[in-house]
């Protein structure tokens, strides 16, 4: 018989079927076994009654493959709204050996069992409920994609091995390259500003590292970094992009995904029709007349002020990401842009949704001769230098003005789930303590 | 007024509009000056006379930024089927550096132009022929992604970060990680068949690392690697499931990108209905027959074979994709199968397509008791050696019948266009002499 999903169960009732996939669990009642089959869709519930075949079920473990014949009655209480009754029962691959972890239990995502978590990070996946969150970034990344390609962007693939650091110095993965000494890319920015030279519109998903020393729940080592640049546009239009970025895939999530993000407790982000802005200094006195407390370091922001502001825009903007507006031009990067009319102050915003940043987006300095007079005053680099020279032909050979950001999708997938910790939302996380599986 | 692109000038014939782009070319006859202006969509040919107009011109070199409000006229022997007339020039950012090559020209891909290639990337590419390559690329990465999508796949991202080399040695970067020794990923191997076990069917599309010491036309250190795994399947399924990829790519980019395929001289691949397989000793003989040169080795295919049974399946059979099955054994990797009433064969194909090897396509050893003595007999390897426990985790506690196969980016791409080099294909390539741009 051809193998129908559990997903299709529904559609066969009072008629005859063959299903494959895990035995999920397992209960003895009496003569009854009562047999859960999970595949890629979802459970089925078996009632088996039969002698023979409640035989054959005899010290079969947890992830045996199984494919069960049996008749399809509607039973809205069973997980898949039927229950299937009268199986013959096929074992296709025994399993022997006792699940290392319940997954038919939810599983404790405490900061303490997570090695465990992540330990068995293959076999803990089979508990729905887990997978879901891939599921969820799947989608986040086709989400993200379509909204791209419906802007007329070319995806790009960048190389993550580069012959020097183009920024920071110290949080950089080094090896060894047929005797050269490569880097790892800790973002794709000088690549997609040379490609808006191109395609004016690029975008990458890829994996970044960075080589923290920080074991936090926010750092990784390695993570899947969604990248965009635009050319041809001003700040405003970049910050309703991103805006838009984040709105399209908060849709799209919770169309298809929403009974997956209900168990885990998620909520559907309320966010604003347009992008929301707040200055800088604006978010340090709100902050301090809502809660009495005094911003020292008034050109930075606070992970405390992040929190509050997210929560305050919730409150009284309707909506729960907002971004934050003219940030202090004496510590950009070389490469971002200062405003025209007020040069102590950097186009730069920071995205913050749920409480944290997942993006910076700022515009671009895309003059030749201002982008070579930052880089020297930033980083005392001639334009010429290694690292930088082929970067900076595109400059010289005309760029528009341009603005772009980087997504982290394991932060993203976090604050759109709910979850704790950053690392929850890696397949097989990377920090500075685990490096397998 | 609001810009419009080059591709939608037609919709203003005999109208006012602004466009913005880059100057591509400029051409000064008598008193006249005709310029060709580049955007993401196209090239545009404007007419200037007016002399204060001229003047503006003076000096500017190609990549300078413009916006032109010009007249539209219908102009059949123009680039995009309009002349562009009666002009406002206006420079938005100024060039006045020459051009390091010549963008307005077919650039040379003979093999030592290549370095030159290389070198100015971010600027040959703003040759649409050049560009034309990566937009093929780019559409190549949304038709495989949408057939994963309709075949009900679950899209995932693995470390590029691992422990230890799980499959061959010499080949592999290595770096220092906190302290300890990481490699890079060679394949995503083990973790799509340990997401089996999750999702049944899994893809990933990724950089991967090899680091060989070979300085040929199909060699790259880094490349992008589509990696596909698929459950409950046989091995004719497996089959028919990458020729339906192929099939669904060649009709993408070919509905999508025909004039761009065209400008590169591409022909449209001939793929038969269904997947078509030659057992490798048929290979040999047909071989023999054809050219009258004897097969040393029949445990193997030479890659003078590779492009013999091409060339002979296109001409026969009706395709130009074909499958070599039936391959020995002896020399299997250990997480291959074995073919059950042929143990001396595996259950592997090797997918070619215009001459090359484009994916290895086999099934996988499921059962865990025969994964470990083939892992034990190929590698001398104990089921919980650091590297393996993890994998075999994923076995121990039921892995399905199961099957897949990974397509380098690059390589498609250039099959697909008939580019000579696998490195033509590559945005910024990477091999032993290249590290930059």
């Amino acid at each position: 018989m051809k193998r129908i999903l559990v997903s299709e169960l529904l559609e066969f009732a009072d008629g005859q079927v063959s299903i494959k996939g895990w035995l999920h669990k397992k209960k003895i009642m009496g003569g009854i076994t009562f047999l859960q089959l999970r595949d890629r869709s979802g459970i089925a519930q078996i009632v088996v009654e039969e002698k023979a075949e409640v035989e054959k079920l005899r010290g079969l473990q947890t992830g045996t493959i199984i494919e069960i014949t049996a008749k399809v009655k509607i039973e809205e209480r069973a997980p898949s709204g039927v229950e299937l009754f009268d199986p013959t029962v096929q074992v296709l691959v025994r399993v022997d050996s006792e699940s290392p972890i319940e997954i038919d239990k939810d599983l404790s995502h405490k900061s303490d069992s997570l090695d465990t978590l992540f330990e068995y990070r293959a076999i803990g996946l089979r508990n729905p409920k887990e997978a879901a969150v891939f599921k969820i970034q799947s989608e986040i990344l086709k989400s993200s994609r379509n909204y791209f390609y419906q802007h007329d962007f070319v995806e790009m693939n960048t190389p993550k091995l580069l012959a020097e650091a183009t920024e920071g110095g110290a949080e950089v993965f080094k090896l060894d390259y047929f005797g050269k000494t490569a880097t790892l890319a800790q973002s794709a920015q000088f690549y997609k500003q040379m490609m808006v030279g191109v395609f004016e519109r690029v975008f990458e998903i890829n994996p970044v590292y960075r080589a923290e020393m920080s074991a936090t729940t926010r750092h990784m080592s390695e993570y899947i970094s969604i990248d965009a640049e635009m050319g041809f546009i001003d700040f405003t239009e970049l910050k309703e992009f991103a805006h838009g970025l984040l709105k399209n895939v908060v849709e799209d999530v919770w169309r298809k995904h929403e009974s997956e993000l209900t168990s885990w407790g998620a909520s559907k982000p309320v966010l604003s029709e347009n992008a929301v802005s707040i200055p800088m200094q604006k978010v340090h006195d709100l902050f301090e007349k809502h809660t009495g407390e005094v911003v020292e370091d008034r050109l930075d922001i606070t992970p405390a002020e992040e929190r509050f502001i997210c929560e305050y825009a919730a409150e009284n903007l309707g909506t729960e990401a907002v971004f934050v507006t003219e940030w202090p031009s004496s510590d950009m990067k070389f490469y971002h842009k200062k405003m025209e009319d007020k040069p102590e102050l950097a186009e730069r915003s920071d995205f913050l949704f749920r409480g944290v940043e997942i993006m910076t987006c700022p515009m671009r300095e895309h003059r030749y001769d201002v982008v070579v007079k930052q880089l020297k005053d930033k980083l005392g680099v001639e334009p010429d230098a290694p690292g930088f020279k082929h970067y900076m032909q595109a400059f010289k050979h005309g760029l528009p003005p341009h603005g772009g950001f980087g997504l982290g999708l394991e932060r993203l997938t976090q604050k759109i789930i709910g979850l704790q910790n950053v690392k929850e939302a890696a397949l097989f996380p990377r920090d500075i303590n685990r490096l397998a599986p």
